[in-house]
């Protein structure tokens, strides 16, 4: 690259929001809504943070008026557009840019338009969703291992592209992002793998915003926990022993930013 | 809990620092380091974040003097000691405080001495190291899933809890903490379970601290480059073809408060 050409491209940052809590945001990413020109982003970061970011600035990628959603193209195409004008743009993501955020692919099309870019890592709703729930993802006395799988597959791809066998011998706690909807099929396939009827589930929704719920039961009972208690997305799937650390703690777990039945 | 006990109790936060980077840490983190009456610590924050915190709030339960680690039971008792004496304490540790960081014990230990707690996720260093190295733990290309591991297991032990073999089925990215020194024995068994010696590897070393370095191998050859570069801990071990985004995104990943050849 020429020094006339640097001095000329802006620079697009890849941004974690973390789950949603404004004080869960970095201390980089905070600077980075003040400072960008642009801040690209879908409605996952939630209300409380998208309403930090000034309006002028925003820029929502993740619905169309009309109600479709943004093709990955357009979003991808239009963060090379605006660095190629100069602007410093801000490409913000819920939770972590690179846990099932397709963070992966908008960097790749970046470096193949000669477009710097850097990457700022957020909290991930995966571990975090969680953790403030009372629920560690590892545990010394519990589990060697943690797996994050999505439970809405690519519709694209092969059926048997997660292999729930393999999740389930592992013997780790499971994690399920996208998993609201297909709770009852991959239950049944971790059941069908051998896993226990009795082993412990938790349901995380909106993790850290002021409206977050968690929910509990077994891999037998957490589909009627989930209809009778009407769990929507976003939310958090967590299954393993770890799962009932939540009740022998809850009583003395407090979470100042949340509300108080958390 | 009585109104009186209340008053007089402290509270405890078992807060993550994220892996190093002090532009890292949460909001929250950063103000409960100022208002916390004593920060209980050891090492894996790294030199940065630990200068932030003023001399006289630091206790650090890593290391006794004369180079023995502390028992997790001291620090357990500690942490109820000071927040009966009434004292705001934060329980800072690397990355998030449940990815491998016993926090889960830590909370449980309070929760059973009645001491009120809260949790403030971090940042976790298995998936911001790569991230900022320009590995996405996931990718919509490549993988459904990514599990992370402790590698300080020996393998070849009856006792070892982890079934690489189902690991190594799941088809998805493998996250090993804790696994330099043992790196010899996990790929081995992760050949032996028919993963091919061609699969993309990579070390991150002390990712997002001044002096983070990254190399990248094979399955085969990661070995040699971890002997060839005297890598060291903490390092994440990335394995899966994600690991190989790295070389087609370097030219135009820029870090800034790391160092140029990062
Ligand atoms: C496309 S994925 C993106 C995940 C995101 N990159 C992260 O690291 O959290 C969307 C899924 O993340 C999870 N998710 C994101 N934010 C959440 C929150 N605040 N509470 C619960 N789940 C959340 C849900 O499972 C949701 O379906
Ligand atoms: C006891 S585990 C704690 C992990 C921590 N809770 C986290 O979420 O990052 C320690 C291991 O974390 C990893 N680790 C922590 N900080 C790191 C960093 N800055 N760079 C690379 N690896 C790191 C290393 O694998 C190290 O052996």
């Amino acid at each position: 690259m020429s020094n006339e050409t640097a001095e000329t491209i802006g620079k697009v940052y890849l941004v974690g929001s973390g789950p949603g809590d404004p004080d869960l945001l970095t201390v980089k990413a905070t600077r980075l809504l003040e400072t960008a020109d642009v801040v690209l982003h879908d409605k996952l970061p939630g209300p409380e943070i998208l309403s930090l970011i000034p309006e002028h600035k925003r820029e929502d990628v993740g619905k169309r008026a009309g109600g479709e959603w943004t093709p990955q193209e357009y979003t991808n195409n239009r963060l090379v557009t605006l660095a190629l004008e100069g602007k410093t743009v801000v490409r913000l993501k819920g939770g972590d840019p690179f846990v099932f955020g397709r963070g992966g692919e908008e960097m790749e099309h970046l470096a193949a338009n000669e477009i710097p870019f850097e990457v700022v890592p957020g909290i991930t709703s995966a571990i975090a969703g969680p953790g403030v729930a009372g629920i560690p993802v590892t545990h010394r006395d519990h589990v060697s291992s943690v797996s994050f799988v999505t439970g809405h597959e690519d519709p694209t791809k092969d059926e048997s592209a997660i292999d729930w066998q393999a999740l389930a011998d592992t013997g780790g706690t499971l994690v399920v992002l996208m998993g609201v909807g297909k709770l009852p099929l991959y239950t049944q396939a971790l059941l069908d793998a051998g896993m226990s009827p009795e082993t412990p589930v938790a349901l995380v929704e909106r993790a850290t915003w002021p409206t977050m719920r968690t929910v509990t039961g077994t891999l037998s009972t957490i589909v009627s926990v989930r209809d009778e208690h009407e769990i929507e997305p976003p939310a958090i799937t967590v299954i393993g022993d770890v799962a009932a650390t939540r009740d022998r703690v809850l009583s003395f777990l407090e979470n100042t930013s949340l509300p108080e039945d958390t």
